[in-house]
C-alpha cells in the first residue's frame, strides 16, 4: 500500500522511542552473541493483521532473523495458536518483543473488531468502513488492519476524496455553494461526497448534484426514509455512533456503507504473548 | 517533560500524514483569508489530558490562533463542557480538527480510564502504574496522561530502568545470576526490579538482593502469600491482565504498586467534538 | 495547497544546497549588519507565479526582511516591471538571491508556457491538465504554477486517482479485468480513468464502465472518431505529445481535456533579475 | 561525485512525492509477486546521462531488480536505441517508472543541450562552463549531465569558490576593495574570480589581482576588446544570455570559458519511453 | 548499548559533513573501480576503543569493504600495532579516512586517559565514573570509550537518573525540600544523588534520605571527614576538578566512586595513522 | 558562515541526546514558570569563542531568554570574569546548563590554544591554520573558534580544495601524473596543494606545477633546504605534529603557513561555570 521505507521509518521511530540509549537489562544480560527461538501466540481468539509488521521490527534489529509465519493475514485464530516463529540474535528478540506487540496487537486488534462489524451485516451487501479517527502516525498500518477485518477503506487523508463535512457547510452558507465550489476545485478523477444531517439537507445534495451522501448522527426512521427518497440515484454512506449492537439494523435500511470510528480508536489490544524457547516447529 | 520541540515534530508527521498534499475540500470552499471560531466540547464524562498539545496541532497551522483553555489538565468534566475554544483563520480549524481531536480523544480516553483505576484503590496507598505497552511514537503524551488521570508513569523505556522478564531469566538460567549480571552493568542510580511468576522465585529474588520484585500473572492467593514472605524487605509489584473489577481485591493485599496495560493500550477514546459558530466566551 | 512546512522544507534544502557551508564571497565583502533594497525585475513578457515562495527563501534567511509585492499571482507583466521590492539585511539577500531566482523563474516559465495553451484553447470549452512529468521535489510548486497559468490540476500523486495506463492493460490481459480489478480496490470516492489507443479499447473501456476515458496518442481523425463514438457518456481526455501548434485543432473535436507534460518538463525559465539599489516605490 | 546516499535521499523524496499512501492502480491491478520486463528507449537523438539514476530508482522499490545497460553515459543515441533493460518486480516497475523517467529525461535533455554547446565551439579550445541555475534540489545531477555532455563544471555552490558579481562590487563600493575583501577571508586554495561589464572594471580588476575575470553581458566587441587588453594575463570566462547561435562567434574570439544558464535552466526534456513486454536482450 | 542504526547516523552526518558535494582530490586521481589495501597503525602507547566505528565508516562508503581487526577493544597496544586492515575500492577508503581517523582518535584517547586513572586507583575498589561532559553528538561512543578504559558510566543523560546539583539546592531552598520533590516524581526504579558542598549539606542528606551522595570540590580533608561521618550508609562519589595526580589521595580516603569530566572533554587524541599498500597480514 | 539554521539543527541533536525523554531532576524540583538569572564565568584564563552558540542552546528551549553578552568574541579574559548573563525561565536554564557549557568549553579550548599558537609566531608573518582534525559533527563550529584565536582556516572539507595527500601520490604513482589528473577535474576557481615528504618530490611538484606545497614530517633542515629551494615561487605550508615549543623555530624559517592538528584535536576543555542567583549587571 505504501514504499516499505515509510514503514521501516515508523518502526526505527518506534523502537528509538523504546530503547532510547540502550536495552540495559537485556545488554547486561545476554551476550552479544547468543542465540535464541521465539513463539507469537495467540491468547485470546483473534483475526491477524500485521505479521509482516511484527516481523520487520525484529529484522531492523537482526537483518538475519528467521521468520516463519503460520497463519496469513486475515483468518480467525484461537487461543493457543502459533502466529509466528522467530531464530534468531537472542539480544535482538527481546529487545525488540515490546515494539513488536505494542504493533501486532493494535493491528490485530483491529482486525478483530472490524470483522465484528462485517460479520454482522452479512449478506446485506452493505461495506463497513473505516474513518480518519486513526492513530497519528498509524494510519497507513490501521486502514490495513481495517481491510484484513474484511472492511473497506475510506478516503486515506484530505488530499484524497472530497468529504464536505456539517462546519463546510455551515461556512459555505449552503450545500449548493458548498458543493460547486468543491466540483470547480477538485480533479476530475475525484467524486464528491456531502454529510447530511435530515432529509431537507439530503434533498438539497442531490439537487445540487453530489455524488455520494453522507447520512449523519440520524435515527434508524431518518435512515429509512432517506433511502426512500433517494430511490439508488446515489450511494448512501451512513455515519455517527454507530454500535455493533446497531449495525444490522442500520444495514437493513438498504443504505450502501456505514463507517465506524470505533474500528481503529476504540478497538481494544488483541492478547499476544511473545514466548522464548525451543518449539518443535520453529 | 520533553524538550517541546518533541512534540511539535510528532504534531507536523501526524498533519503531514492526514494532510498530504493538501486539506482539498476545505481549500476549495474556504477562503484563504477567512476567520471563525470554534468550541471543543465533551460529549461523555472524561478526564481532561492534552489541551496543551490539541492547541499545539492549531498552533501550527495558524501561529496566531488565539486559544482559551477554561478546564485544567486533570479535572472531570460532565458531557456539554465546554473545554476550550479557538478563534482564527478558519482553513486552519477545519485543517487540524481531525489530528487534534484523534489526540485529545485518546489523551482523555487514558486519562479517564486511569481515574477510574485510581479511584478504584483510593485509600489503600497502592500506587496505579502504566507499563510500555503504549501507542507507538505516542509514548511521552500517553505516560502523561496517565499522570494526569492519577496514576503513576513506570520506566520511560529500556535504558531508565533495571527491569528483568522471565525471558530474561529464562536466558540467564537463575534470578541471581541475572541479578549479579545486571547489577554489575547498571550504573549506580538504578534500582533493580525482577519479575517473578511464583514464590520460589520471589525467595530466590530476594535473596539475590532485588531492589524491587514484580509478581506476574499470580493469583489473589499467591499474591497474598508473597506480602506476607515479603514482610516489606522490598517494595512489590502486582502485573498481569489487571481489571477494573479486580484491582481493589489486589490492592487489599498490601502491595504497593500495581501496573496495567489497558490504560494505555485498550482505554476507549473519550467523545469531544469541535463546533463552529459564535459562542459568548471564545 | 499544501502546509506551510512543506514549502520550507524544500526552501532550506534548495538553501543548504546551494550554501553549503557558507557564502564565502558575500561573508568576505558585506558586513554582517549591512543592509539594502532590491528589486526583482521582469526581463521578458511573462505570467507570474511564485512570488510568495520568492519572498519566503529571503525570510528564511532574514525573518525581518520587508517585502513587498507589485503584481499579483497569475498576472501578464511586461519587460521591465518590478515584481516584488526587498529591504533588510544586505547579507542575507545576496545569499538567496540565485535560489530565489531561480525558483520564481521556473514557476513564471511554466505558467507563462501554460498560459499559451489555455489561450489558444479559448472559448473551446476544453480545458488544459498537467500531468506527473514534474521536476522531482517540485510538484505541489509546479501544479501550482500550472493553475496560475490558467490550467487544470490532474492527479497529484499515484495515490488520489486511478489511471490504468497502456503497460496496467498489458499486464490486465484486458481492459475490463482491469477495470474491474480497480473498482474493487478503490475506495468509493474515486473515479476511475483509462487509457486507450484506439477505438477497439475506447468501446472496450465504455462497455466495462470506465468513468473517464484518456485518448493517447491518437490522430485528430482517430479523436473524431472516438468523440463521435463516445457521445458525451463520459468525458474524453486527450494525451500524448500535444503541442502548442495542434492543440485547438485537438480542442475543436469536442473533447473535454487536453494534458501535456512538456507544461511542466520543458518550460524555458523566464527572465528575471534581481537588482541592488535605491527605487522610489520600495 | 558525492556519496550515494545522497542521491538515494534525493530519490527517496522524489518517490514519497509521487506515490504518496501508495499507487492504488498499481496495487489493485497486479498481483504482489508478479515480475516482468521492460526496456528504457530512446525517441528522440539525444546524449545519455543518468542511467544510473534511473536503475537506482528501481532498486529503491525492488532491491533484486535485473537491471542492464547498454549504452554508456555520454554516448549519443538515435531514435528506437535500448537504452536499459529491467527484469523484476512488476508492481515496483509500474510505481517508480514515472519518477524514473523525470529524471532520466531532464538529465539527458541537459546532456543533450551541452553537447551542442560543446559542438558548436570545437577546435576553439574554449570551455562550456554551467552555472548556479540550477533546479532546486537536484544541482549535483544536473552538474553532471552537463559533465556528461562535455561540458565543465564551474563552482558547485557558495562555499567553493569565490566570484565577486555585480551586487557585490555595488555593495563594495570598488572592485579593489573587493577583491581586498574576499583576498583576506578565502582560505589559500580559492582563487578569485571578478564579475566585469565593462572595460574600465576589467582594468581596475587587473590591477587589483584577480584570478579570473568574468565577461558579464558584453557584446561581441567589447569581448574582443577586453581579450586584447587582457593579453592573456588572466583566464576570462563570458557569461550571460549566450544562445547556441552565438556561441562560436564568442568563442572566436579567444576567450578561455563560456558559461551558459540555460544548459540547465531551460534544456527540454529528452523523449524515452518505458515499454513492458519480452526483448530478446532483456 | 544503542541500536546500530544510531551509530550509523551519526557516520552518515560526519561523512556529509567532511565531503559535502564530493571528494574532488580523489575522485580526480582514483578511479572509480580501483581497488588497495590499508592498514591503521598506532603511533603512540594507547588502549583501544571504537575499531568497530572505525571500520563503520568504511562500510559506509564501501559495503564490500573487507576488514581484519587485530586487536580486541579495551587492549593496550604500543607504536607500531597494526589495529586493522582494510581491503576494499580505493576511492572510499582515501575519503572516509579522515572522519575515520577522527573517531577512533578521540574514542582511543579516552580510552587511554581513562585507563590512567582506573590505573592509578588499582587496588583501592573505587570505580572511576564519567560526566555529562562529553562532546555534543558523541555522547554514547564516549561512554563506550570509558567503559573500553575501565572506567564505569554515569549517568547518560538527564532522564535516566536523579542528580540533584548545587543550582538545584538553590532553586529549591533546601536540600530536604529537593529530595522530597524528586523522591515524589521519580519513577520507582530511580535512586537518588544529591550533591553537597561541605558537611553540613551531607548531614542534611543523609537526614532526607538521599540514596547517594556527591562530594563536590572538597578539600581532602573534607573528603576523610565525610567518609567518616557517613559510615558507609549511603555510597559516596567524588566529584570536581580531579587530577591523574591526586586521583590515588581521593581513592585512599575510602569513597566509593571519583568522577572526571577530563576523561571526555580534555583527553588529547590518540596518535594512529592509516598507511596504503601491501602489508603480509592484511 | 553557514546558515543558520544548521547551528540550530546541531543544538537540538544534542539538547536530545541529553535532555532524552525529559530532565526528571529539574522538572521534579523546580516548578514550570520559575524564572531565574545566571552568569556564566570563566574559571581560567581563556579566549572567548562562542558565546552566540551559548545563548542559542538556552534560545531553543526559552525563545523568550534575555541575554547580554559582556566580552567579544576573540577576546582575552581571565579568571572571574563575568562572559554572559541570562535571566528567564529557571528550568530553561537548568536543563540546558550542561549543553551549553560543553559547546562553549570546547570552543574557548580551541581559541586558546590557538591564540597560544599565533602568539607564538608573531612578527613573522606565519598564518597557523586549522586542519580537518576536528570533532564530526561540529567542524563549522570549531573552525570559528580557530579564527577568533587568531588563526586561519584550510579548506572545510573535500570538496572546496585540492589537497594531493601522500595516498594520492602513493596510488597515483607519481607527483606530476597526480597533479595533471586534479587539474583536469578540478573547477577553474581552485588551485592546487600537493604534499611532500623531501625535497626529491618538492622539486618535482614545483615542476609540475602546484600552486601550494605542503612539506609534511620534514625535520627543521629540510624545512629550511625547501624553502631555499623554492625560492617564493609558490607559498610553503608546513604540517606534522607541530607542537607549541617547535612553532617559532618553524616559523623563521620562511615557510608561509603552519598547519596543526592539535588546535581542534587535542585542546583541553577551558574552564567556565555557570552560576546561579542575583548579580548587580546581569
Amino acid at each position: 500500500m505504501e514504499p516499505k521505507f515509510n514503514t521501516r521509518q515508523l518502526i526505527k521511530r518506534a523502537l528509538a522511542e523504546d530503547i532510547g540509549r540502550g536495552d540495559i537489562t537485556t545488554c547486561a544480560i545476554i551476550g552479544r552473541e547468543e542465540t535464541g527461538r521465539a513463539r507469537a501466540i495467540a491468547k485470546s481468539p483473534l483475526v491477524v493483521a500485521g505479521l509482516n509488521v511484527f516481523a520487520e521490527v525484529f529484522l531492523c534489529l537482526d537483518p538475519a532473523m528467521e521468520i516463519s509465519c503460520f497463519v496469513a493475514e486475515g483468518k480467525r485464530v484461537n487461543p493457543g495458536e502459533i502466529l509466528l516463529t522467530l531464530k534468531g540474535n537472542l539480544r535482538s528478540i527481546l529487545t525488540a518483543e515490546r515494539v513488536a506487540l505494542n504493533l501486532l496487537q493494535r493491528l490485530c486488534g483491529i482486525a478483530t473488531l472490524t470483522r465484528a462489524y462485517v460479520d454482522a451485516v452479512a449478506g446485506t451487501g452493505v461495506k463497513i468502513l473505516d474513518t480518519r479517527k486513526t492513530t497519528p502516525g498509524l494510519r497507513s498500518l490501521e486502514k490495513y488492519a481495517v481491510h484484513m477485518g474484511g472492511g473497506c477503506n475510506h478516503r486515506f487523508g484530505l488530499d484524497d476524496g472530497i468529504l464536505i463535512k456539517d462546519n463546510h457547510l455551515w461556512a459555505a452558507g449552503s450545500v449548493a455553494a458548498a458543493i460547486e465550489r468543491a466540483r470547480q476545485a477538485a480533479h476530475h478523477l475525484l467524486k464528491i461526497e456531502v454529510e447530511v444531517k435530515n432529509l431537507a439537507e439530503l434533498k438539497e445534495a442531490l439537487a445540487a448534484g453530489a455524488d455520494v451522501i453522507m447520512l449523519d448522527n440520524m435515527s434508524l426512521d431518518q435512515i429509512k426514509e432517506a433511502v426512500g427518497f433517494t430511490a439508488g440515484r446515489v450511494p448512501l454512506e451512513v455515519s455517527g455512533n454507530v454500535t455493533l449492537a446497531d449495525v444490522r439494523k442500520i444495514a437493513a435500511t438498504g443504505v450502501n456503507f456505514i463507517s465506524a470510528g470505533a474500528l481503529t480508536h476504540s478497538a481494544p489490544a488483541a492478547d499476544i504473548s511473545l514466548l522464548l524457547g525451543a518449539d518443535e516447529r520453529g
